[in-house]
């Protein structure tokens, strides 16, 4: 559980955003839409430096990324191959009686006693029965004793016993036999047999279950129904029931988390497609295109930057985990193991990358392991390259149980947001950022598979090396090859009988030179970068202000890179013509090169605190010293750090390159 | 019609597109899916150039405009506001025969003969009349004289005289009249009176439209019908048949061009959102989320750039009309005219921009035709500006019978596309790229009305400016303001007694200072603007090769600002190391501040073609003078112009300043 400072601190922030315009709800005016968020100015500002920032660095800095822009909707049989369409759900459950939604895996565990129902009788059908045997129907007022006899009925015919022992009590002088026993088979007929449950706290009054018991039956139309088989039972952290009235839950069903539209003039079944719940899926669809036409020879990646969506059941955590958001993919297409030992004789042997000095420089013999860790070592020194310290960031390595079949690892990069929790050993390990997944050849062969398109790749230098391998390294590699696409093809489902023949034809294509690429993926949440960002940004500090007593000051120390504004230009007084003048053409010099922000409105430190709370990191000031009042000083201006507030008199003819410098 | 020429043209351009990784169809290896594009490498960064452009040029370099990035899923209450759910639609209409749906306003008028009819009898039913008047059942097979009798009625009695009629002549010994009178009045029972129509061409045998009617009446659930009541007519430029068939059309029927989905993990109506078909909704809604962060004064405006949907029905035209495309959309806020007035005495009487002098500068006294105009000017120099010269643009001034009810004035900025059509004086118009539109106050107005929040904005200056102003002109302005106010109320369909309250109030408010501020709406579409920058640049040209045959040269001419590739980077030859280790120092030299590419295989002819086709300006060459082989050439490259093929030698040290410079 986060301490009970930690929330302040989100709520400050998230005042924070709204108040200087970086994140606002959308659709606020009417009443906002759950899970949808806008960025104000400075928010879409940062977002865009940010995610400029990973194209840069990912796609046009690198040789072997080159960049895509699919759409959003794409056919539909898409998320058939990628078993978006059968498996991307959550298990939701409904409540019996209220019909209320929850998602089964975050109910809160309950203890208590059940009440197990076999089902429930109808006063209505009871009120006949009493007719039927000349009963008076104000007998039927005191139901108590059948209730009884009902609670304890556990099969139909202990309900007819039951109802038979009542009914001759209710006649002392003798009832007609024939008569109650057809009456108890018209009744009999009536009841509902359906099991119902209750859970409520231990020692709680039994008639809390039962009226909402009874209130199940009676909205399934049983009027004033009567319950029968009544069962306790003590159960431990039990999610079958509805934390709020106790009523037993539908069970589990898999809800799809695809928002689903239709295409074309008639919403037919045959024109549903869906918002795409990831980018990665156009990268796969389009690797051949892209391979005709980009030059790129594997291993070499596709980038992608886009919006993505899913239908969260419980949008959480402010931008965390929304239901519209922007990833930023890269799919890296590598060669399989069994292809670099066939040309470099071996695979080259895992170091430790050392923080403190250059990731390496890619080699030919790096298989799938070294790939991953380049790519995650990669990925966190470019989070560190925006200000994010390896101190801030967490890792989770997917243990085997959790990895999807087909994936052979999976590190996830964690921020640690003041709502992440502590675990058990009370530290706390911080939420996902981004996942760098080694996904083996699964996507592009199960696009192969769906559109019948070949995915493979030909390489030139893994069929040359096949020709010169002798016979018996060329069969273990074969066989070894074989092996993992007999497994392959036997987890993803296909029929026995074509396994074997499949799995031979892969490995003899691999000594034509031909696969199918493996792929690495490193998957960032956009939205859930930039909030990492704010929170990693927000500080507060109590700084003397003018007259010597302290004032809050609150900062978004933001990495120069991907602050919004980066200068704020101030003319010292507003009402000086000269000294705005100078400070427009100092704008002005800037302006070509980065976001500047002129302001004369209110006294400098107001100016000073409002760009700290933007996270501008430095401010320029022209004061009379700019004019020449020291002429020692004339066109030189103050630099204002926003970090440290140090402020130092700099050349106008310098004030350029020095800023160019500090946000490269 | 265009000439035959052109969509050759067309086609080469879109073969060039997925040829090179401009442009690809989505999902392609599903078969595609109507309507959508991807970006492939060259054309994502094609992409990134103009938005990057078009967000600096309309927001960062501009004071007076901020950014905004709103999500696509929002309140559908704000789809109900801006008028999107009661008029978004298209008239669609549907065959009655194949029930292939057609956009009613793009049906190819057509002339000839319709066939009308007024219902069918089916054959069944006359099978039983002739069992009835005991008639043998082979007399059925010769129903030629019942139909053409049954052609000629025109009234149910008709129908059943001639039914009589036939069954006569069936029985020429005499008929029982009582039973013939019983069976003519069931077989009429059982007559579809519905109307149909086929149209064929002028002299075309009357059995081509019979056929088909037969077929309507079939599906209606008639067995073998016969059809009676036909009526010929000529009819010229008719819309109401399928001109595949020439079946009758539905009427048309609006079909709303959202795409629709449904947001929470139940799909009730409650939960319908709706994919945004326009970004500037967003910019409305947020407005005073904005205005209360940004620190803007009225006029000032706010930009966004994002995706948008439109379930057109018939996308076409490559990228031109598609399904999912991206808008660049600035909604510009301004003072209402009568603001204006109030605190400057008089609106700015308008001049005519010179294409040849800077825009003016927007002054405080412009009123809306101003800035509609420097709108229009601003955005003709952006185009102007990556490459497209005024010659290949085009101007639509919205008729006061095409604007919107609140529009005041709506200009498009057309592009001559290779499929644009020729009007009526054979002058190529042009399709729209842009269309800067005077809306009034319209927008903010209906969000005030249906949300319920204020969306007015204070003015300090019109406080001021009217506590100052006589009485008379006072009263002269208010009352202009409220005539204004009731024609608009009017028009939005208020209720005729809260038009004159409410009327007055407005200009009760305007004159303590307080409007909803009106707009000018520059909306451009980011992926027209590709395909208009595409076909714009491509070129073929006839130019010798290096034995001095005339070969093809196809060179996309893209302004440097937007090219996708900035420089090539080549050594003369890939086998010499000297070369080689040469050429990679200048590619890291410029890679830092522009998109290379090094290419270092085939002859340098191939590598040049290779850039000029992807549109890349300048090629840098790293030969044996590079490396001293003519000492005083030593340090020098060979740069390249794709246009004019033209290689000057440069000295390194000077390349990368110089090539900024072009690149501005």
């Amino acid at each position: 559980m986060a301490e009970p400072k930690q929330p302040d601190l989100m709520e400050k922030i998230v005042s924070l955003c709204k108040r200087r315009g970086f994140i606002f709800q959308s659709s606020e005016i009417y009443g906002g839409i759950n899970g949808f968020w806008d960025y104000g100015p400075l928010g879409a500002e940062l977002k865009r430096n940010v995610k400029e920032l990973w194209w840069r660095t990912m796609t046009r800095q690198r040789e072997d990324v080159v960049g895509l822009e699919a759409t959003i909707i794409m056919h539909p049989q898409i998320w058939r191959a990628s078993g978006h369409v059968d498996t991307f759900s959550d298990p939701m459950c409904d409540c019996l009686v209220t019909r209320k939604r929850f998602r089964a895996d975050q109910i809160e565990p309950q203890s208590g006693t059940v009440h197990n129902y076999l089902g429930a009788v109808s006063s209505a059908a009871l009120d006949d029965f009493l007719k039927t045997i000349e009963c008076a129907s104000q007998d039927f007022l005191n139901l108590t004793p059948l209730e009884t006899k009902l609670f304890a009925a556990t099969t139909p015919a202990q309900v007819a016993t039951a109802v038979a022992e009542w009914a001759r009590s209710l006649k002392p002088d003798g009832v007609n036999e024939a008569v109650l026993a057809k009456a108890t088979a018209a009744l009999q007929a009536t009841v509902d047999h359906t099991a119902y449950a209750v859970l409520i706290a231990k020692g709680k009054h039994p008639e809390y279950a039962r009226k909402v018991a009874r209130q199940f039956y009676g909205e399934r139309g049983l009027p004033r129904p009567r319950l029968f088989g009544e069962r306790l039972e003590e159960v431990e952290n039990s999610t079958r029931f509805n934390p709020d009235n106790g009523s037993l839950l539908t069970p589990p069903v898999p809800f799809n988390l695809m928002f689903k539209t239709y295409v074309g003039p008639t919403a037919t079944e045959a024109d549903v497609a869906y918002l795409r719940p990831e980018t990665a899926q156009a990268i796969f669809a389009q690797f051949k295109n892209v391979l005709d036409t980009a030059r790129q020879k594997v291993p070499f990646g596709i980038g992608q930057i886009g919006k993505a969506f899913r239908n969260e059941v419980t949008p959480r955590n402010f931008t965390f985990r929304s239901r519209e958001f922007e990833q930023m993919e890269l799919e890296f297409f590598i060669k399989p193991d069994e292809a670099i030992e066939a040309i470099h004789g071996a695979v080259a042997t895992l170091t430790t990358p050392d923080p403190k000095s250059k990731t390496p420089e890619p080699q030919p013999n790096w298989g799938w392991q070294a790939w991953h860790q380049y790519w995650v070592e990669e990925r966190v020194r470019f989070y560190e390259g925006i200000g994010l310290s390896r101190e801030t960031l967490g890792f989770h390595h997917q243990t085997p149980e959790e990895l999807a079949h087909y994936a052979r690892a999976c590190t996830d990069i964690l921020f640690k947001f003041p709502f992440s929790k502590k675990d058990a050993q009370g530290n706390v390990t911080g939420d996902e950022l981004e996942g760098i997944a080694a996904r083996g050849d699964f996507d592009l062969s199960q696009h192969q598979r769906h559109s019948g398109k070949p995915m493979e790749y030909f390489d030139d230098e893994l069929k040359g090396a096949f020709a010169k391998l002798d016979e018996a390294k060329k069969k273990d590699l074969l066989d070894r090859f074989t092996a993992v696409k007999r497994s392959d093809f036997t987890k993803r489902g296909y029929k026995p009988e074509e396994i074997e023949a499949k799995a031979k034809e892969a490995a003899d294509r691999l000594s034509k030179g031909f696969y199918v690429p493996h792929v690495i993926e490193p998957s960032a949440g956009a939205d859930r970068l930039i909030l990492a960002l704010i929170c990693n940004a927000y500080r507060e500090e109590m700084i003397p202000d003018s007259k010597g007593t302290p004032e809050l000051r609150v900062m978004m120390k933001f990495h120069p890179r991907i602050a919004p504004v980066k200068v704020g230009v101030f003319p010292l007084l507003k009402n000086r013509p000269e000294l705005v003048a100078k400070a427009r053409q100092i704008f002005e010099l800037l302006r070509p090169h980065m976001t500047v922000q002129f302001d004369d409105a209110g006294s400098i430190g107001k100016r000073y605190a409002r760009q700290d709370e933007a996270g501008t990191p430095f401010g320029v000031t022209i004061d009379f010293d700019t004019l020449g009042e020291k002429p020692e000083l004339l066109d030189t201006v103050t630099l204002r750090d926003r970090d440290t507030t140090q402020q130092t008199r700099v050349k106008i003819s310098e004030l350029l390159p020095l800023l160019l410098e500090k946000l490269r």
